[in-house]
């Protein structure tokens, strides 16, 4: 056993970061799987969105780099290991989100050899930032795949939670200038969810 | 609802793909989780690959191109959705497991437009042949990182298969010339836990 991070070599600081990172596996969201049995984690949440990252990529009005953001996605819920997971519709645990997720970064990056530890935290804060053109196509994708999985497990969690119009619609505010495509895709799914119920109209 | 598959928007089979792969979280493997609470999906597995992908690419012998390992790695499970998985040491089901996997690999990929679709099935096939700079770092990841897990896990899945330290040797022949620092370090790991009784002894 080492006595502290000082005395890991490069190799161990990385399995050490790789083994920590299991625990994202734990938390889980309030997203249906597609079949509804049960809900998702991050960790499947994230490898969803890296492939979709992939595939969707042309459909980004501004150009993007499919690869960083794939990396970005895989990385971006890392510090609910921490800090939990604060659903979409939850406003008084988004008041504390930003604290509490700072910490967690600090830590669980930290973990990691310098040099990599000060990308991945780079990545987290360009996500959270939501301002250039890869993030704000992480974002895109880390809203539009719970949209797909509530519309094919009929709307489960949004009926649990009684989300409304608006509420989806404020939190989708900058998709619309990302990508004109996706948008017009994801009202359509939102309209057929208000006629089916699912989705309460204001 | 759409009649057939010619009648689909490119985005419409981009989304059908989507919600389809959807199933590889519900595909269990061998491989408990870190703290020994379940058992892990593909999905999981997949995302926790990934990541290594961008991790420890310093470490491979040969030049390889981190960004592709990760889509690789990311889809390479998929054909489980039809062909389930198979246990590494599990001798009857890999006879039957190219086959297998084939027909599933020619639905799942068959659902993406051509081009997404013909690269997938690219990616994958050079998974399976194993010949590839890219493609031997994609499999050292997809070995070690259940040998972490079993290692963080007390060996729990190893205890139960019963597997012998000659089995482990097999299953990671090609390891030493993709990686020496990584054989290295997972040669002190089997050891270890033949030294804990948790692999056997041949």
């Amino acid at each position: 056993m080492k006595n502290g991070k000082e005395e890991m070599t490069r190799l161990e600081k990385q399995l050490q970061f790789i083994v920590e990172i299991d625990k994202v596996k734990n938390i889980f969201r309030q997203t249906y799987l597609a079949d509804a049995g049960r809900k998702e984690n991050d960790a499947e949440h994230s490898w969803h969105i890296a492939l979709m990252a992939y595939l969707l990529q042309e459909y980004a009005d501004e150009p993007v780099d499919a690869g960083r953001v794939m990396l970005m996605v895989l990385i971006h819920d890392l510090v609910e290991i921490d800090a939990g997971d604060t659903y979409a519709y939850d406003a008084a645990g988004a008041e504390t989100k930003r604290e509490r997720e700072t910490a967690a970064a600090d830590r669980i990056f930290g973990l990691l050899p310098e040099d990599q530890g000060t990308h991945f935290r780079g990545l987290w804060e360009e996500f959270e930032e939501y301002e250039t053109a890869d993030a704000k196509y992480a974002h895109l994708l880390d809203n539009f795949q719970p949209l797909l999985l509530n519309d094919a497990s009929d709307g489960l969690s949004w009926t649990e939670h009684k989300v409304r119009k608006s509420q989806i619609y404020k939190r989708n505010e900058k998709i619309a200038e990302t990508s004109g495509e996706v948008w017009r895709c994801m009202q359509d799914i939102i309209q057929k969810n208000i006629e089916k119920g699912h989705v309460q109209e204001d």
